[in-house]
């Protein structure tokens, strides 16, 4: 690509770096930003920075903080017993959003990958364990992904927890709400016959 | 979406902004400037301000530059004569990257859609014409693309132009190198078969 200016090449070197986004996407981002106010982009370019130099990880559970202890481990009305164990930011962020979760979280940074290079050593795996042994927990939840890399990740913290006087529990894996039989993946559905639970419980709470 | 920081919250409201990208991909995005190192995310923020800050536009093609006049104008290779008319800088790239042009160009910045209300002044018309007619201009390419607005722009210019002396041309249209016959749409080979050359036209020249 020949572009007619170093500073419009410069941009779309650098925005192009970013996961899923080419060159194409990035000349185009630059050629919006090019046509909006100039306090759009400082706007952006501000951000970007105060972003990366002071946003911190809580120190306790590993979530995005920038206190030193992230404003969810500080909460006194938290279970402070019960820990849920997932594999990024985002998953915080999404049972935050459910509403449905009131104890304390542990974000472990990634999964157990050999493929990767990514081994336990390079997760919060020590910290959980030293949370969970030091204090007085009594579940672990472990909500990661079902893929090959989750469900090692989980067998091998299972292994590590499992002498611990704690409950160790898994989150339910079924059919969405909302979701039909016949369009369901046999794992899934078998899975959801395999572990049915009472009727009663399935009643929303009043 | 809750975030447990302000200073993520704030990277993902400014990154959402950008067209095509939306809050998930916005904290992906953010997520991923985070656990990079620091100089990453400062020089695409360094990137975005100096692209803002420093681009302009050739004052006599509108095309994007760091000069007063771009390299390409500047060019005295360049046949002065040959004016390709461009919706937007893209397309300028598109046209260099072929190496098939030796002309200068004019790029509109947009195209006439009384619908989104650009009329003729929103756009670089009357400069364009005020070149056609001072200059020592022999020919007009309008390579606009053929949507209903790229359609209307070129009979606009094709009016304005049509008295001067000059030749009005525009790009052809026809079958993709390489594509098949059967699966091309019938309005393209209607007019490739309408606007056929003859054959000797078609060979590469030495």
């Amino acid at each position: 690509m020949s572009y007619s200016s170093k500073h419009i090449e410069q941009a779309v070197h650098e925005i192009s770096k970013l996961p899923g986004i080419g060159q194409k996407t990035a000349l185009r981002l630059a050629l919006y930003l090019l046509k909006r106010p100039e306090d759009e982009a400082i706007a952006l370019a501000d951000a970007l920075i105060k972003l990366r130099t002071k946003t911190g990880f809580c120190s306790r559970c590993h979530n995005i903080s920038d206190t030193e202890i992230c404003s969810i481990c500080a909460n006194p009305k938290r279970q402070e017993g019960l820990i849920c164990v997932v594999e990024d930011i985002r998953d915080v962020m999404a049972i935050e959003n459910t509403g449905n979760f009131n104890g304390l979280y542990h974000v472990l940074g990634g999964l157990i990958s050999p493929l990767d290079g990514i081994g336990p050593s390079e997760l919060t795996i020590a910290n959980l364990l030293k949370r969970v042994s030091e204090g007085n927990v009594d579940e672990v939840i472990l909500a990661l992904n079902t893929t090959m890399e989750g469900d090692t990740t989980n067998f091998y913290l299972y292994r590590k927890l499992k002498d611990l006087p704690i409950t160790i529990s898994t989150i339910a894996r079924g059919i969405a709400v909302g979701d039909e039989l016949e369009y369901t993946d046999e794992v899934t559905l078998g899975r959801s016959i395999a572990q049915r639970i009472p009727y009663e419980q399935s009643l929303p709470k009043h």
